[in-house]
């Protein structure tokens, strides 16, 4: 790994990759500036962890400082999660225990130290200092902010005004949250852009309590396999990072060339120039797909290891060849009526068929195939979201993307 | 002292007299109804209390629940108390230490037993269940109660609207008192007008807990001894509870005949059957002047004691005989002009003298008197909310009121 010693201009062309914001602006120069480690703050909710590769950007990025030689503190928020929804209006928020606290932690762990370095992250519980505040500190930690500054955030200004309920506590969280900044004197907080508010109030406290404010970085969410929405397990769109090997590399291979150097930038660990020299290729006449298999390797080889990468490769490969998949076919995206699409009008308005009689008539006679598996439900609906190849008789092939 | 066998509607009367409201309409008489010791609730600042009778308008209202059987709680805040204001922006309102608050609520026993029955108090201090409720216990509290109800609060409202700030922590106040109504089960709250809203959160909060809500009672502020203004140390109005037997009655003297019934309302412990007896004497042509001695008597028996009382009747009279001054004489009101008035306009406007020049020359000649005090210094400023008695010469008589 890197150090400090790295030069600044360095370091902050690559911890600026990929970034929505970095506020204040120059700050984080000045900060590596100073020439001694940082401290970097992420927080993470400590309801159970199923990352997929949306959420390993912020990780990413933590392991760019670190590899710089920062401090990285992975900090789980486990006092507002032993609260769970105190208002009780959120079921899917109840209250968790220690032991489901630490359970999930662990799980936590094992996740994001396939991608940081175990032995320089620190994790940390911000039950430790929060409780010690005690009702009188959580008082006290409230006079710091005032009820009209805290409805200048979005979501809060759009429920006032629309006559939506807040309820008081939700005030407290941001607060919480900026606390902890002042517990760990964070250096830098990374979050996505949906806590840029929350992390501007860490600056302000540090300042009421005559810190150096933090650096505030804001990570952008990534966009699914469809290129459209962002990914989400709900939109069936996304990678777990627990998927198997040949799962996640036939993932990968299903992204646009397009949306490969959005994912080239944001979950690869090549350098910035070794992407430029990589795109400079493809540009120059190097097929794509090779730059996707690539991809899809470094990420295989992240989340299980470099053998299992090279297998699900040779697999895919093989796979495509045995069922004779070519490798350009007509790239079709249609629109779902509703969250589904049905087969027939699918591969009707892919023009694999010209009409659904001869849809029907083709699944019947065992004629159409989805990603090599034969379908025999003329009655299946695709789901919004999913891209897939589809085969109709040998020779007809499309891959289709349903948004 | 009488039980809570007195028929309800009685108890109703005496309970309901001179009060501002009682929240919700029925509410008192259907906990009346129970036939049971109602758990009554005052909450007081743990500031160093300095008590006038306008802040005993309240005590006296305890002190009738009392005699009805009911529980009183005397509730000292000292939580919030020892938290003093956390925005720092009232010097005024230090943190308090635990030492501090003892000696306070000491000096709060010493004045609130001369009108409350120890043996039947009971003094409770908030921080005994509010330190328990920790930081997250805060939060839950927090989550009872939304930004935009609390927002509805006027003095809030109008400091919203108007772009004052309001800082988080004041809209955790309300709940802590509100939190003290379900800690104690109080079955009724008493609170000065202002207060109202802030009785009504600990309805609402005792609704949440499953508690039947307590019955909101609000005194009306007492107007000072100008009849005008309201009863404060800052205007000069007031009568101290601590204040010497003499001072008290002379004071109490001062108030006009109409002032005499509302502070026989709010302060004297005779029934409503007495003092309509006393008022109907009054309208028969009894001395309103003995009237007032009577309640000067009661005033400062209740303070000092009985034989303090006669002998500052006694002093009173025997120094208005010698001094020669009239029973009757006119009553005038003057405006000061800004927060005082000069003596010789004071004199003109009275019309004990003719002119300006007419009132220096009277005081050189040293013969005028303020309250039987003959007075030298020709500038003598008198201020905004005195009565006092000025006389000129032998015979010009007038009590005259700066407002």
């Amino acid at each position: 790994m890197s150090t400090i010693d790295e030069p600044i201009d360095r370091q902050l062309a690559e911890l600026a990759r990929g970034t929505e914001e970095i506020l204040p602006d120059g700050g984080l120069a000045a900060k590596l500036g100073q020439g001694r480690p940082l401290i970097v703050k992420a927080g993470f909710d400590p309801t159970a962890p199923d990352l997929h590769l949306g959420h390993t950007v912020l990780i990413n990025k933590m392991r760019q400082f670190q590899e710089f030689g920062h401090e990285v503190v992975f900090l789980i928020g486990d006092f507002t999660g032993m609260i769970g929804d105190p208002s009780g209006k959120n079921a899917t928020r109840p209250p968790l225990s220690e032991e489901e606290i630490r359970a999930n932690a662990a799980t936590y762990e094992e996740q994001i130290f396939k991608i940081l370095d175990r032995e320089r992250t620190r994790v940390e519980f911000n039950s430790t200092w929060v409780s010690e505040l005690g009702a009188a500190g959580m008082i006290r930690l409230a006079a710091k902010h005032t009820v009209a500054r805290m409805l200048e955030r979005d979501d809060f200004s759009k429920r006032y005004a629309g006559g939506q309920p807040i309820s008081i506590h939700e005030f407290l969280y941001p607060l919480v949250q900026g606390y902890d900044s002042v517990a760990l004197e964070a250096d830098v907080e990374l979050g996505g852009t949906d806590q840029k508010f929350n992390l501007l109030v860490g600056r302000q406290l540090q300042q009421d309590y005559g810190q150096a404010p933090q650096v505030v970085m804001t990570t952008p969410l990534l966009e699914g396999l469809d290129g459209v929405e962002k990914m989400s397990k709900s939109k069936g769109n996304y990678i777990g990072i627990t998927e198997a090997p040949g799962e996640m590399f036939g993932k990968i291979m299903k992204i646009s060339d397009e949306m490969m150097w959005r994912y080239y930038e944001l979950l690869s660990f090549r350098s910035l120039e070794d992407i430029a020299a990589l795109k400079a290729s493809v540009d120059a006449g190097m097929n794509p797909r090779d730059a996707k298999f690539a991809l899809g390797r470094e990420i295989v080889a992240r989340f299980h290891d470099e053998a299992a990468a090279e297998r699900a490769e040779a697999a895919f490969v093989a796979q495509f060849q045995q069922r004779a998949i070519p490798e350009d076919m007509p790239e079709v995206t249609l629109e779902a009526d509703g969250s589904s699409i049905g087969i027939a009008y699918l591969l009707k308005g892919a023009e694999l068929v010209s009409s659904t009689s001869e849809a029907f008539r083709m699944i019947k006679q065992g004629a159409v195939r989805v990603d090599g598996d034969r379908i025999e439900d003329r009655g299946l609906e695709v789901a919004k979201g999913s891209t897939a190849v589809y085969q109709v008789g040998r020779r007809r092939f499309a891959r289709v993307s349903v948004v």
